[in-house]
C-alpha cells in the first residue's frame, strides 16, 4: 500500500521563500494572519491528513460506494467516522468566512492544507470540496435568509453541498439544458429534470445535502441566458432550520467509473422537488461562473496533489527495489543488485516528477495568494492587478496542473514496472483518479479556449502584458546570479516563444477564428511552461540566497537548484516546438472533411 | 458500447501502396504468397474480428476472470465458444509454419490480421498471442521430439502456451531469478519456484497449457549465465501425446490489476513440477531473447491496436455529439448545436490520433516485412540488411507504439468528456488496457536502453547508417513533388536532429555511460518521429501518385495527404526539443544525491 507524507518543507519554502507570504501579515485583509502561523498549521494539518486520512485511500477505492434499493447510498467503511474527525479538526474551514464559523485566514493557507487533504484521499476530500463551492455560491448570490439558513451548517460540515449542472445531452454547452423550474406561487419552485455526474450527490455522511441546481423557468429565453440557479435541499429545513420534510429528489444510480470510486457520482432525479431561486432569474450561469475560478484552481490542485503522492511512492520504490547495476559499475557490490535510483532513465522520471509537481505547487500557491489580494487588498489597482493574474492563470493551473497530475502518476507507475499495474500497490489508482481532473470542471480543451478566447484579449491584453513584465523583470535581475543564470536564459527564450505565439494569435485569429481554436492548447502549454519556469526561477533564486546565508538543511536547497536546472534543461525546450506547432495554424486540420474522420472499413 | 470496424482500407494501402508487398510475390520465401490474397484475407479477417470478437471486449472486461477454490480459473462467459470459433477460422495460423499445421504465409500478413484481433479484444487475443511466442521458442530451441509433441497442438490452438520469466523480486533483472530445476535422473527435471504476472497462466479454454519456465539447475553459474529454459506442461502428455498425469503446478492467485481483466494474470506455483530442458543448459536467457523481437513487435501492435479502436470511437462521438457552435458561426443552424467535430481543438486530437496510429501501423507492417525478408530472402546481404532494420526498430515499435496507444486512448477518452470516464462507454477500458503495453515485455525505458546500448552500436552503427541512407534517399526524391515537399523538408530537419543526437552520443557516452542512459528515451523518441515521418512521407508520395492516376476513392488519398501534413506540422517539430533535452546530458540528474529523492516531510 502506498504511503504519504505531507510535503510540509516544500510548501513552507514556497510560502516563506518564494511567494513571501510573511510579508503580507498585517496588511489590509491579512490582519488575522501572522507569519508564525505558517509552520504549525502546515505541520499539524500535514500530520493529520497523512496519518489519519491517507491510509483510507486505497481500501475505500477498492470498496467504492453502493446505492441501495431505497435510493440511499452507502459510502465505504469508516467514512462516517473519518468525516466526523475531519470536521472536528477544522482543517477544512481555515479560509472559510469567520462570520459563518470559519477561521477567516487567507485562502492561500486553506489551499496549502487542501493539497494535503486531496493527496491523502481525493475522492473523500471531494465531499468537503464541493461543499465549499456551494457555500461560495450562496454567499455571493443568496439572500440574507438563505445565507443564514444554509451557510453555517455547510461551513461546519453538518451538511454537504453539490453542484448540478450536467444533463445527459449537455455538459460543456449548458445552453442546452432542459431541467424545468415552475413557480409554486409561494416563492418556491418545483424543479423537474435529470442531472448526471453529480459528485457527492447522495451519501450517508450527513443529515442533509444542499443541491444547487441549474434549471429553466417557464418563460426563460433559450440558451445560456435563460438559466437560473436554485437551492434544492434533500430535506427541507423546518422553522428551526433543522432537516424537515423529505424533498422529491433521489439518486437514480451511481455511475460506474474509471476512478474516484469512493466518491458517489450520482444520476440525480428531480421530480417536482421544491427549490428556491438563488440570485436573479436567468442569471444562474453568470453566478456559476463567479465560482468557476475557485473551483478550477481546486481541480488543478487535485491534479498536482495526485502527482505528489504518486511521486513519493515512485521515489520510495526507486530507493528500495534492486534491479540491475549502475552503468558505471556496481554501486553496492555487496548487494545482488543496485537500487533502481542508480539508473539515469529512472532518475529522469523522478526529476521530471519533481520539476512538474513542485513547479505547479508554487504556481498554484502564488495564484491562490493573488486571489487573496484580489479580494482583500485596500488598493483598487492592487486588487485589479492580482485579479488579472487569477483570471489569466486559472486555466493554466486547472489544465496544466491536471495534465501534470496524470503524467506524473503514469511515470511513477512506470517506475514500479509490472507491480505498478497491480491494484493492491495503489500506483494505478493515482492514474485512474488523476484522469478525471483533466475532464471535469471544464475539460482541458475548454480551459484552453477560455484562456485564448476570453482571458488573453481581456482589457486589451492587459493581463498577459503584466505577466510578461514580471517575468522579464525577474529574468533581468537573475542575470548576474551564477547559480541561476542558465535557467534565466532558458526562461527568457521560452518567454520569447510565448511572446511570438501571442503576436501570431493577434495577427492570425481575427482573420480566421479557427486559428485561435487550433492554437489554444499549444498556447496554454507554452504559458504553463513559462509560468512554471518563472516559479522555478524564483525558487532557485530563493534557494541560492538561502545557501549563501548558510541556511541549507539536508540538501533541500541544493535539490531545489538541481530540480530548477532540470526544468530548464528538460522542460523549457518544449516551448519552441509548441510555438512551431501553433504557427502551423488551422488550415490543415480544418481542411479535413468531417465525414473523412469516420472509419468505414 | 464502443463499436469497431477493421481498418482494412488503411492496411491495404500500407501493404499495397506504401511497402509494396505485392512485389514480393514469388520471390524466395514468398512462393506461396500472391498479391491477390491481400484484399480477401484482410476483408474476411476484419469482418470476423469486428463482428464476432469485438462485441465481447467490454462485457468480458467487466466480468473478468475468477480463480476457484480448487485453483482452476474460469474465464468470462462465452470465451470457450469464442475460442473455438477463432480456432476454426484459422486467422491466428496465417503465418505459422506449414509443417506444423499453419498456413505458412508471410509474417506481415499475420501481423496485419493480428492487429484486427487485438483491437477487437486484446485480453482475449493474448491467449493466442502468448502461445505463438511459446511455439517459436520450442521451434527454435526444442528437440525434434519436443517440436513434434507440442507444436502442432499449439498451432491448432488445442493447447495454449505461456512464458514464465518474472519472479516477485525480479523482472527486468532476470539474473536474480531463483526458481530451481533439479535433474530427476530420467532426463526430466523437478521445477520449484514462484512465478508472477503469468499471462494466461491458468484458464478453462483448453485441455492443456504448456508453460515455458526459466529456472536454474543445481550447479548453474550466478546471474544471467545460469538460466535454463524448461517446458513444463500442466498435464504431462502420455504415450499418445494426449494430456495425462496432472503436473505439480498451480495458479496461486489471479492478480487484480488495472486492466486486461479478461486475461488471467496468474501467480504460478511450481512445486516439484516435472519439466524438460529446452535447448542447452544455461542458455535459457539467450533462447528467450531470440523470441524477444517478435514478442516486442507484437506488444507494439497491441499499443496501436488500442489506439485504432479508441480513435474510431472518438471520431464517431465527435460526429454524433452536439455541443456548442463552430467558431466561425453555426454550421447547422437548424440543429440546437453543432457536432463536436467543428471545434478545432477536437480536430487537433483526432488528427493527432490518425497521424500516430496510421504512422505506427505503417512502421509496424514495414518492420514485420523486414522480418520476413530477414528470414526468407535468398540473398545473405538482403537478409542481413533487413535484420538490421528489425533489430534497430523493434524497440521503437514496442515503446513508441505503446506510448502512442496510451496517448491516443487518453485523447479519445477526452473527446468523450465526462462520458469517457464512465465504464459502460468503454473509452476508459482502452486506457486501462493500453497502459500495460508500456510496462510488460521490457518496460519502455528498457527498450530505450536496448536501442542505445545494444542496437545503435551494433556492427559499428551499421543499422542506423543504413536507416539514414534510406530516409535521405526518399527525402531527396520527394524534393520536386509539390504535394509532399513541406513534409520532406520537415522530415529532413528531424533527421538532422537525429543525426546530431547520434553524434552527441558517440562523443559523450564513452566518457560517461550515464550520458547514454539519460539520452536513451529522448533518442528513441526522435527515432520514433523520424521513422514514422519517413512512413508518412512514403504514404504521402503513394497517395499523391494515386491521386495523379485518378484513383481517389471517397477522399481516402486526400485524407492521407492531409494527415501526413499534420504529422509534419504538429509532430516532427518535437524532434528539435528532444535533441536539446538529450544534449543536456546526465550531469544534473546524476548530481542529485539518491536520498534527496525521498520526501521526508
Amino acid at each position: 500500500m502506498p504511503t504519504y507524507t505531507a510535503p510540509v518543507r516544500d510548501t513552507r519554502f514556497v510560502l516563506e521563500n518564494v511567494i513571501d507570504l510573511p510579508a503580507m501579515a498585517g496588511k489590509p485583509g491579512f490582519e488575522d494572519f501572522d507569519a508564525d502561523m505558517i509552520a504549525p498549521i502546515l505541520e499539524e494539518a500535514g500530520r493529520f491528513f497523512a496519518e489519519v486520512v491517507a491510509p483510507t485511500n486505497l481500501p475505500a477505492d477498492r470498496q467504492g460506494c453502493v446505492r441501495n434499493d431505497d435510493g440511499s447510498v452507502t459510502t465505504p467503511d469508516g467514512f462516517k467516522t473519518l468525516y466526523a474527525k475531519v470536521r472536528e479538526t477544522g482543517w477544512t474551514t481555515l479560509s472559510m468566512p469567520a462570520e459563518y464559523g470559519g477561521q477567516g485566514l487567507p485562502g492561500v493557507l486553506g489551499f496549502a492544507a487542501e493539497e494535503f487533504f486531496t493527496s491523502a484521499n481525493m475522492a473523500f476530500a471531494m465531499y468537503f470540496g464541493l461543499t465549499s463551492g456551494a457555500v461560495e455560491a450562496i454567499e455571493l448570490r443568496g439572500s440574507e435568509e438563505q445565507r443564514a439558513l444554509y451557510i453555517p451548517k455547510m461551513v461546519s460540515g453538518e451538511w454537504t453541498g453539490t453542484m448540478n449542472l450536467t444533463e445527459p445531452h449537455c455538459g460543456t454547452d449548458l445552453g442546452l439544458l432542459r431541467t424545468r423550474a415552475e413557480p409554486n406561487g409561494d416563492g418556491s419552485y418545483s424543479v423537474t429534470g435529470t442531472k448526471i455526474f453529480i459528485s457527492s450527490g447522495e451519501h450517508d455522511l450527513t443529515d442533509n445535502i444542499v443541491h444547487l441546481v441549474l434549471a429553466r423557468t417557464p418563460d426563460a429565453p433559450k440558451g445560456t441566458k435563460g438559466i437560473s440557479m436554485f437551492i434544492v435541499p434533500k430535506f427541507i429545513p423546518d422553522a428551526d432550520g433543522n432537516p424537515g420534510e423529505r424533498n422529491s429528489l433521489s439518486c437514480g444510480s451511481i455511475e460506474e467509473k474509471m476512478g474516484i470510486h469512493a466518491n458517489s457520482t450520482c444520476v440525480m432525479n428531480y421530480d417536482g422537488a421544491t427549490g428556491w431561486l438563488i440570485g436573479e432569474e436567468n442569471k444562474g450561469l453568470a453566478a456559476m461562473f463567479i465560482m468557476m475560478n475557485a473551483a478550477r484552481l481546486w481541480v488543478g490542485l487535485q491534479g498536482f496533489s495526485q502527482a505528489e503522492n504518486a511521486y513519493q511512492n515512485g521515489a520510495a520504490y526507486a530507493l528500495d527495489r534492486r534491479q540491475g547495476r549502475a552503468l558505471t559499475g556496481p554501486k553496492e557490490p555487496d548487494e545482488n543488485a543496485d537500487m533502481l535510483v542508480v539508473h539515469p532513465d529512472v532518475r529522469r522520471l523522478l526529476m521530471d516528477a519533481r520539476a512538474r509537481t513542485e513547479g505547479m505547487r508554487a504556481l498554484g500557491l502564488w495564484v491562490a495568494l493573488q486571489g487573496d489580494i484580489a479580494k482583500r487588498a485596500a488598493d483598487e489597482s492592487e486588487r485589479q492587478a492580482a485579479d488579472d493574474m487569477v483570471q489569466l492563470l486559472t486555466p493554466v493551473v486547472k489544465a496544466i496542473g491536471t495534465d501534470i497530475g496524470m503524467r506524473v502518476a503514469q511515470d511513477m507507475q512506470q517506475v514500479w514496472g509490472g507491480h505498478g499495474y497491480i491494484a493492491e500497490n495503489g500506483m494505478e489508482q493515482f492514474v485512474r483518479d488523476a484522469r478525471i481532473t483533466q475532464i471535469y470542471e471544464g475539460a482541458n480543451g475548454v480551459q484552453a479556449m477560455d484562456l485564448v478566447g476570453r482571458k488573453l484579449p481581456m482589457h486589451g491584453g492587459r493581463a498577459v502584458q503584466s505577466f510578461f513584465a514580471m517575468v522579464d523583470k525577474d529574468v533581468a535581475k537573475a542575470a548576474g546570479n551564477e547559480k541561476v543564470a542558465a535557467l534565466a536564459t532558458a526562461l527568457e527564450k521560452a518567454a520569447g516563444d510565448l511572446k511570438a505565439a501571442s503576436m501570431w494569435l493577434m495577427q492570425n485569429a481575427p482573420a480566421d477564428p479557427n486559428n485561435a481554436g487550433s492554437a489554444a492548447y499549444h498556447y496554454m502549454e507554452i504559458l504553463g511552461l513559462v509560468s512554471m519556469g518563472w516559479m522555478w526561477l524564483r525558487s532557485a533564486v530563493a534557494a541560492a540566497s538561502a545557501l549563501d546565508d548558510g541556511e541549507d538543511e539536508a540538501g533541500f536547497m541544493e535539490a531545489k537548484i538541481l530540480t530548477a536546472r532540470h526544468f530548464a534543461e528538460s522542460h523549457l525546450p518544449e516551448a519552441g516546438a509548441l510555438r512551431r506547432k501553433l504557427q502551423a495554424g488551422a488550415k490543415t486540420i480544418m481542411a479535413m472533411p468531417a465525414e473523412a474522420f469516420a472509419r468505414t472499413g
